[in-house]
């Protein structure tokens, strides 16, 4: 692209280095800012500095926080002896909006995956294995992606802390609720009839 | 959604003000950025903050630059007597990269859309009349959207001018060079048919 402006190019540069968005887009977006006034401009820059410059990891689960200790580990009514183990915070948002779960989380930052030079160190696997072992931790669920990766990395911890009396589950993987069977993948329904569960389970957890 | 910070919160409602970006893109955007070191997301500020605080108009043309005259008006090796009339900078880019062009821009900023509530005066039109009147210009060339608004805005400057002796000529519009014709649209195909052009003249510019 031929661009009129050196500050233009750069700012265009700068925001197509965002995930999915490529030259054009970026172009249109910074367009769209200059369209506007200054000050919208100001306020995004300012929030994304803010953002980098003072988030904080909560010492407990690693979640973002804006304290110390985030505020569903300083919640006095979530139980915190089941710590329920995700991948990111957006995990652990999507799991806060069932409103189904009312222990305490542990955020890996991530998956076990040489692919991609990912390796146990560079996750918050230590911290985890470390709380499981020294506080009183009833129940782990792990609650990571159903990739190959995920179930590494489940497999992993799992062997850490095997032999603990703890509960070890895993969120339960079957068609979907409102899907159609005839559009469900082949691998989602095999597994499902063959880990079927008596009827009975089924009606009883429903609220 | 439920954010566990209030400065992530900040962020992602300041991201997700730009068009084509909802709350969900803007949080996964925002994540990548925390993810990469601070570095980046200060450039990315500072060169939004650059551009928006240190952008100036082309005085001539009103196209994006960095200096009072931009480089398409201040290159004597263009034909200033030529003026293609477009509607944004982005129509300046994309006539420049086809390099068919030797002549300058007159950026309008827009074009007149009663629904949207610009007028002739929200747009850099007086300008354009009064450089047509006081210079020495010999042809302008319309190249706006070929829409009813594009299409008011071009009749608008039209009468403002009708009368001068200059050449004022509109971009072809006809059926895309590629384009298979059962895959056209009909207006574009009816008018192509009507707007018929003597074949020794379709193949005497083609370099």
């Amino acid at each position: 692209m031929n661009f009129s402006s050196k500050l233009l190019e750069n700012a265009v540069d700068e925001m197509s280095q965002l995930p999915g968005i490529g030259k054009r887009t970026a172009l249109r977006l910074v367009l769209f800012l200059l369209n506007q006034p200054n000050s919208q401009t100001v306020k995004l820059s300012r929030s994304l500095l803010d953002l980098v410059e003072g988030v904080i990891l909560c010492k407990n689960c690693h979640n973002i926080s804006d304290s110390e200790l985030c505020e569903i580990c300083s919640n006095i009514k979530r139980n915190q002896s089941i710590i329920c183990v995700v991948e990111d915070i957006r995990d652990v948002m999507a799991i806060e909006s069932t409103g189904q779960f009312n222990g305490v989380y542990h955020v890996l930052g991530g998956k076990i995956s040489p692919i991609e030079g990912v390796g146990p160190n560079q996750l918050n696997i230590n911290s985890l294995i470390e709380k499981v072992n020294s506080s009183d931790v009833s129940e782990l669920i792990f609650a990571l992606s159903a990739t190959m990766e995920g179930d590494t990395t489940n497999f992993y911890i799992y062997k850490q802390i095997e032999g603990l009396k703890i509960n070890i589950t895993t969120i339960a993987r079957g068609v979907s609720v409102g899907n159609e069977l005839e559009f469900t993948d082949e691998v989602t329904l095999g597994r499902s009839i063959i880990k079927r569960i008596p009827f009975e389970n089924s009606i009883k957890n429903i609220s």
